[in-house]
């Protein structure tokens, strides 16, 4: 009997894929969850037992939640990677991760096939394809949802058909959670028009009294939070997303360019991401040189879109990771935040590497490390070649 | 008697030149404000009473709203400039248009020399001189602050021997306002830590009840709020900092490089800028392509970024123009944004130009512009060249 | 009976079409040759009777050379385009221009089909598919050459099995010729290693004695060649080749990057686009600003990439073309060449745009326009971020 | 007495200032010059006999070739960095190189002030000033020649005057020689028009039988020539140099934009240089994939203006030469480059890390890794988005 690795999540559509592989397609199912920091181990446990229940010869949970952030989210941090400057790619980077291991897993257990439950419509097709094309040429891939084209009514019915009892309800806001951010769809993000209501975000307001979070970032990994230090950054994270979520902040809605050509709308809510990242950024504009900030820029936007695309695994990344990396030898500090309901500011930065350190004047004083006489040779030498410009080209 | 242009604001600084080129250096003061949109006519009237009081032999107020917004503050919408992905440029762009200004005035009137008040510490010093440099070169340039170096008081004591009665008390925050935005220095701006208290931002918060406006973009430039059509987008951008100010959103803090290299932070009410910089880009998300997001990304840090080291004039500038301008053929449409305070969102959008039409298939749902088996090829020839080099190099 | 509409080069894949269209699949075939400058009236005499002895319906030669170079060509000379700093993008700009002819063709005459003769291996098929897909997304594409994977020896078997006589030798060294320069494939450029023998270059190197051109250049455009001025570009394009050719240069191999993703090996003879991009690039770096030399760079690398990729209806090749089109202004003037066998170099230029004119000092010389005091302070000012930048952190 | 240390070449100008900083300022002089490659041991034994005949009270040699070579030019070859696509960085790197060792002597010995000779009108007084300000920011630097504008005559007449006897003629031809190419300039190269004749370049053409030479790369660097191996990079430079030189290969004219803002015209005869790099590239686009291409293009660029305008010691030189230190772990194999008089190609290259592998599917020939469906799939995604934009917008 042949053996087929199954990405899954617990839900309808990767429920129908183990009846249908392992029923109509009479293959040995072994399914396996990747958790990337998004579940709890009562969901976890959830999942395995439903997976059991659906006749799965084994079932897995992959834990990856230590190496997603240090293969991945490190350097989204480090790039303050923003898609279109808004989205913190919570589920792109995930899904990518996600199939990384699924294909690892795959190759372990020497499977003869590969299967997710993607539809026909989405990005994540596109990362589970391109993954395992990548690192698994030779074990083919099976995507029952897509070929089938089936509608939800019909997946529903082939399930009871085959006996299994589940929760069909639909859900009126569907969520992903991860440990960089959890999206949000529904009606409202189905069109162009309309922002989630209240209740859809996954977090509530609970919060009303503003507060000061301080960050502690080393060599721009976020290690300590308030007066606690973390071995692990992971942990670092989820405290922080603890604190800031009950203020509302970190939400938004986002438009992007799908890896398939047409535009896409998801609402987020991403407390610790957002507010790392604006920290962060904040340090680095104080302890960073304009051209340092410049190509960080360039680069994390890079990272940024081949990671969305699901080109995680070209060589580039390893390269650019390594520019990022190299970045951040001097970006260690503490950066203070206010959070209120609905909104953060950075209030300030201590870093031993601010550039903007009195010692060297300041902006707005006259200092003596230059003088006006410095400042006007820099202005004529400065304007010299679009001052001949004008003058050559002058009517 | 030879005649010298100064750009003069009616503060200590411009006040001190006027008596310092009449009385030390025996020139005509022509003295000169340019309004970029900051300044109401009372304003107006009161800085020019007081230059003739100073003893000026002439006073003129260049209007340069309608020209500034046409020439500058229009290519900062289209390209969505925030500098450092933070700050609307609100001086910057202010102050390169005045020196044009100045610049032409006193070619006009044949001066002999020009002056501006800007101290030996901060990024006007450059723009002034630069401008100057390149449109008049052989005007002479004269910066008695800068020269001088001169302390607060000092200056008021000259000025008091000189007959000066003026108020000379400093302000506990320095103000600049513009049609783009009103920056704010205090004590806290002048150190890396610290956030400005609530009393010093310009515009107090008195709105609490959640309002939404829409915003209507012909070619991307604001045309209309709610149902009211504007001729003159500057109209409109008044119009909407006075809807959206209130509410205290567009506040922040922006630590940056100047053009001499050193590190200042300064803080912002950019209320409307914000608010429309927000609203164009996600306009733009539904309604541009893919690449042409990132070539106008890519086109506006470097506009922003020579604008604000005063590299106006560079042709490369008119360049980037010309792009920018053409990318905004299908930037029309509404976009409806929600104010409430301290924070604003972007609800939706309406275009006939949008790119998430449901004709063309839906994020998430499957359609029949393609199958299923044209995404499996794609992922396979999209990932073909990372999967040869991953093979050729495994180990 | 339905129509399709083939492109047709009179080679024997396309002859095959021919047959394989009529007689399997029973359609009407409307063959077609764009001529984008690359076939004498003799040759396009030869294929039209090449079609009808075939048995197409209707042949047409469509002539978009005029056409092909103000809507692509001129813009590859503004932005000096050399593929990976090599290749004049000879084949990939022709092809895309001849998809988009035959494109306007199948929906002028309402065609049920189109068609071309693309194998599955190259750049071509990408093209034709997606220009086709996107201009006339409701033709359905017909690619026999690729579907049936056939043999050459096959085609040719099932030409004579349909009577149709032709020579069917296959030549050493396939070429593709058109206004762009001329591709030469051959067995040295299957592999990685193996220069093209002198035979295999389309042309002979029959001039020895060195030679030099004037070119005069208005607006980026070739308008005349020593004495002889040019209304029109492309009879500018056709004399240089005329004169440059007989002496070997514009010779050279790339190796790039296919749409597909493997790496593709071309020989290439390119004789006037090399030495007009050489020329006008020589002229620009003396009448363009260093940002502007830099913008258009990166601006045309994207040009040329996009194009390669048949890309080039996304709107955003409009909005560089008309970045590339404005800093044109200032680039008229004269380039003086020097042609010998095998190489060719520019001697120098001539231009009332000049920015190398001494009257604003010349390197090396010392000047009037700004003193050594000027070039100190602006040592200073350039430097001061890295100077701090090395302070605070120095250990 | 207060210590001097003077960058010193043994020309007019540096002899110049030794005396002046010795008769005039009273200075003890220490003349140092750095070889970073392009003196000999006789060249640099009669420098000391000339600095010590000036009477300096101490000559040091510096030499710096390998230092040079693995902080520099090393990283010139991984980007492939050519100036405006045409010339090597030469002097640029060299000088930027030489005021790095001459600040730290000047440290190390505690001067009290640092002198060069240069002009006020070149490159090279900027690299001084800005290096020296950079890395030793408290010692004072003295430019007599730039400040006292003195004409070649009176330089000579001081000289005289103080009994010094050296050859005070002018050459034809200045020369600047260096490990990574030689300088040229003359009358020729001060205006725009004109070409260097034959016998002003430093290398005759000795050579007129076309030879085939082999290139080993090993992780980028230059490591071996047809059979013989170099631990040593520098050998394999300079051992190249003397095998293409006498082929007349590697030179041009180049002309592009000074530090300080005006259009400067320089020969260069820079065999090794560019045939390096051309066989470095031509292999890079065997084993690198195509944004590794982008990227290292992207950052080489900057890293070559960075360094042309003495920003070598900004922290994100090194985060660049990171990026660009892991993209050459492939980069290993053999190109093959043909020499012949006035020009060089390459023949080819053999590497295993090539991704042209046959294995993977020809271009130009059908293969079993995908199938012209997987094709036809990928470019109707891959135009989605153009298709979308051209519908919505079609009028």
């Amino acid at each position: 009997m042949k053996k087929v690795v199954l990405a899954f999540s617990g839900g309808l559509d990767t429920s129908y894929c183990v009846k249908y592989l392992s029923e109509e397609l009479n293959l040995e199912v072994y399914s396996a969850i990747v958790n990337t920091g998004g579940f709890s181990s009562d969901e976890l446990a959830e999942i395995e037992r439903r997976a059991y229940a659906l006749g799965v010869k084994q079932h897995l949970t992959l834990d990856e939640t230590g190496d997603y952030y240090n293969s991945c989210i490190k350097y989204l941090i480090f790039g303050n990677v923003l898609k279109n400057n808004t989205y913190p790619l919570s589920v792109s980077a995930e899904r990518v991760y996600q199939a990384l291991a699924i294909a690892r897993y795959a190759k372990e257990i020497d499977a003869d096939y590969v299967a997710h439950g993607s539809t026909g419509a989405g990005n994540d097709q596109v990362r589970f394809d391109m993954i395992f094309n990548i690192m698994i040429p030779d074990i083919q891939i099976l995507t029952p949802i897509r070929d089938l084209k089936l509608s939800r009514q019909e997946e529903i019915d082939f399930l009871k058909q085959h006996g299994v009892e589940m929760n069909f309800e639909k859900a009126a806001y569907s969520i992903n959670k991860g440990l960089w951010g959890t999206s949000v769809g529904g009606k409202e993000t189905l069109t162009s028009y309309g922002y989630l209501p209240e209740e859809a975000w996954p977090t509530q307001v609970t919060k009303q009294n503003p507060e000061e979070v301080k960050l502690l970032f080393q060599n721009g990994e976020l290690k300590g939070i308030n007066d606690q230090q973390f071995e692990n950054s992971v942990e670092a994270i989820q405290k922080l997303n603890e604190i800031a979520a009950p203020f509302g902040v970190g939400r938004d809605i986002h438009v992007g360019d799908t890896i398939i050509g047409i535009k896409g709308r998801v609402g987020f809510e991403a407390a610790a991401p957002m507010v790392i990242i604006k920290a962060h950024h904040a340090l680095e504009k104080h302890v960073l040189t304009k051209w340092q900030l410049y190509w960080k820029d360039q680069l994390a936007v890079w990272y940024g879109n081949l990671l969305h695309e699901g080109q995680f695994l070209d060589p580039v990344m390893r390269n650019i990771e390594k520019f990022l990396e190299d970045t951040q030898a001097t970006v260690s500090g503490t950066v203070t935040v206010g959070l209120a309901p609905y909104r953060f500011y950075v209030v300030g930065i201590e870093s031993a590497h601010d550039l903007m350190s009195s010692k060297f004047g300041s902006y707005g004083e006259m200092n003596n490390a230059w003088t006006g006489e410095d400042v006007k040779g820099f202005s004529k030498i400065f304007g010299n070649q679009t001052m001949i410009y004008q003058k050559v080209n002058e009517r």
